[in-house]
């Protein structure tokens, strides 16, 4: 039998690609996901499908799969509940490699109707075609050039970070936030009701991909557990697997229930079995995103040792308490480093312990260069965390720090944290705050999103708050050391 | 012996006010103190002291506070540490009422020097005049046109929700962040060494501070710790008082000792007095801002039930989860109210039990307006929560959502939960999350800051996650529960 990688190689990197279900409304489901692969721009042979032939959107349509000129890669099925089966066998003899059915009102809908049309359907797979779905919003493979239904807005850029989700909404959600946390992604699927490919055969592609690094997922219930098991610590093994389980409170499990008619399955028995696998679990959309983007810009990450460099007291209070917290407390200074620190530091109010408390959130440029390249120096930390620093000029202007100091003195400020990352090869992490300005004016978050791409492009992890990004940190110090059997 | 009350309103509305220790660099503190007075509004007299005489920004500067024209409400000290005793004698031989001494260098510091510095100045405090500090940021009082130092660029609105901080920088970000989350400050303080007037007076005026409806706290360690329970129990019975206690781990502890010289107490003993005293334990800035938010908004919530609608199967699933963790789980509609909600859904796919799934984040106008309203009109929840809704006619072809429906055709939608709030009187919540845009177009977050203030300014409040929504909502719920016996 060949790897699930060969036989869903298609669906991802499909060189022909069919939809069928197109009609002359330009909103109908089948129409809209021609016109979004063109403009994401699917770069192999398209041809839409539709019973009344005809052109569409300047392209023949063909009268049915039957006719299609080829047997192409993937066909994306926009067709009626009651015609789906007819659909997928008229693929099966084309020789279509691969089926994407976005089509719902199967199990899902928990009627009896819609769970034997379910199983007729699954008795089309024997392996010589492949499904997805059905009721699902399909694949979004960047380097592929296919995006999920509607998916016309995403990103045309690959990455390094694979998503895997039984919720088509969740999938939808990821691509669009993920470039916000600073990675791209490799594959994203949104699997619905896994009639034919399930959870499993899907992480084991991702395992499989050269292309994807990480893997995250949200799972409601696996269709298989037993395999599912053993598939998360195969690839764990190799790359990181980052599990968000819906559905671990009764409430979630009720919700689940008529999703994706999964039984959910208890608390304790998901976190055991993902520890023992050696997963990763989160329990939010946030905790899934900040981790993911800790993976992809700090793979290698297995040292705790982070040093902290904020500003104010008080600051430095909670910051020791959200270390302490998530698992990767602050190590001290030793006394040499301390002294490096305190010729640095402003001679009252400063603190040279870790954290650091550079006493103001707007030190010169030339003093917090000397600090971080001091605790980089040091060999103390593997990590340095930058917080309540406000790093760039526009910024200082925007939240009136220039009352205090002028800020057409200063010199550039923004760039030193880069400038650390390249000089000394230290880890470097930024937090930016995302609530700033008494005004609420948009200048500020237009300046905060301008900073923040600019960290990210630059290999820099930005988090709005400390708090996260030791979460997120914790989880990838976690991962390593049980990789490396620490 | 007067109130607190009454000893420290010239403080926090002063009719007269000097700023002693100015100098001609307009940079000094002093100066830019002076400077951010009167930008800021302040529009009582106003008197620089200067031990050289002449004039300062244009005003005649005075050698000495004996040597001003009046006994002034409030005096803001910037001068030296060794001679901040000496000036605050003078201000009491003057009949000033009350001073705000930023200056540092005493017991913070932890030497033998500072202590007995501050041991010296503690015994001037008789009562007769009192004193704010030192080694603090001071006061931002909007309606008595007071604002901290620098505080030059804070909003001039001033609102019901008091701040008294043991920490410069955090008062200082909380000022900057409260319009964000929705709500105006009545008053703010950083107290720094609380040589005089301590966190217990603080809150004691707080209560009494008839501006004031709900109060916050960061608090390292108390001065006085039985006072401060005794006066928590008091203020907490007549309005929420939240507090934020920082250094409840060994690092937090530690940093706090060399930030305050506070004994930062157990957390185990610290929960137990919260709770017994009836105040509200937050333990992060977002926590703390979120949950005053929801007492600024709805202060009487005293419901538990919560109707959630949002978009799709998996994030109702994971909002069913978030509500169940937070302690306030969705309540199941009845028959009745599912039929109602079945009639205005998508016939497959939505959901109408609760969480209400309305299946895509564009419902059209009509159909989102009629399942609110049908929730408010059951009386089977009191409060109603939307999330992952695209709300703006811009956010959705900012979004690309008009590829799926043209967005032109819709009614306005942005003004549903308005227009429910002022016609059904149903108490609503707004999920707007921050991550959106796969390109970082800061078009996205121009229009969410946009449709943010909007619903704010409506009396809606706006929280990025439901988990955080839902984690506010609980301790109004549980404050208010509490103080009617339920």
């Amino acid at each position: 039998m060949t790897s699930i990688y060969t036989q869903l190689r298609p669906i991802f990197a499909p060189r022909s690609a069919a939809v069928v279900g197109v009609s002359q409304d330009p909103w109908k489901p089948g129409t809209t996901m021609l016109r979004a692969l063109v403009e994401f721009g699917f770069n192999g042979r398209l041809y839409p499908v539709s019973s009344r032939g005809g052109e569409v959107m300047g392209m023949k349509a063909y009268p049915s799969v039957e006719s299609l000129p080829e047997a192409v890669d993937v066909a994306f099925l926009f067709v009626p509940t009651e015609v789906l089966v007819d659909v997928v066998r008229q693929c099966k003899a084309k020789g279509v490699k691969g089926v994407v059915a976005f089509t719902g009102g199967f199990s899902e809908t928990g009627s009896a109707a819609g769970r034997a049309l379910e199983a007729e359907l699954k008795k089309q797979f024997d392996g010589s075609i492949r499904m997805i779905g059905p009721n699902c919003l399909g694949v979004y493979s960047p380097g592929g050039g296919v995006t999920q239904h509607p998916g016309e807005g995403y990103s045309q850029t690959g990455g390094d970070v694979a998503f895997v989700a039984q919720s088509g909404g969740l999938s939808e959600d990821f691509c669009r936030a993920a470039p916000n946390f600073g990675f791209q992604c490799s594959k994203v699927v949104s699997y619905g009701n896994a009639c034919d490919v399930n959870e499993a055969d899907l992480l084991e592609y991702m395992g499989a991909d050269p292309a994807t690094n990480v893997v995250g997922m949200y799972i409601e219930g696996p269709r298989d557990g037993r395999r599912f098991a053993r598939t998360l610590r195969e690839v764990a093994a190799a790359k990181p697997v980052v599990v968000w389980k819906g559905g671990l409170t009764p409430l979630g499990a009720a919700a689940a229930s008529s999703h994706t008619g999964s039984l959910a399955g208890s608390l304790e028995v998901w976190a055991a079995l993902l520890h023992q696998v050696g997963a990763v679990q989160v329990n939010s959309f946030e905790e899934l995103l900040d981790t993911l983007a800790a993976f992809h810009f700090l793979p290698g990450l297995d040292d705790r040792r982070i040093g902290y460099v904020g500003a104010g007291g008080g600051n430095t209070v909670v910051a020791g308490d959200a270390s302490y917290r998530s698992g990767l407390p602050l190590p001290p200074f030793s006394p040499e480093t301390r002294a490096r620190l305190d010729a640095l530091l402003p001679p009252v109010g400063a603190n040279s312990s870790n954290p650091v408390d550079v006493l103001a959130p707007m030190p010169s440029a030339e003093s917090l260069k000397g600090i971080l390249e001091a605790i980089a120096a040091s060999g103390e930390v593997g990590t340095i965390m930058v917080d309540r620093i406000v790093l760039s000029k526009p910024l200082r202007r925007l939240m009136h720090y220039d009352v205090q100091a002028p800020v057409e003195d200063e010199a550039w400020l923004e760039d030193i944290p880069i400038d650390l990352l390249r000089s000394s090869g230290i880890r470097v992490v930024v937090v930016l705050r995302e609530y700033l300005d008494p005004h609420n004016d948009p200048a500020v978050e237009v300046e905060r999103v301008r900073l923040r791409c600019h960290y990210q492009s630059n290999g820099i992890p930005v988090y709005p708050t400390a708090e996260r990004a030791f979460r997120a940190l914790c989880h990838v110090v976690t991962y390593n050391e049980r990789r490396r059997g620490l």
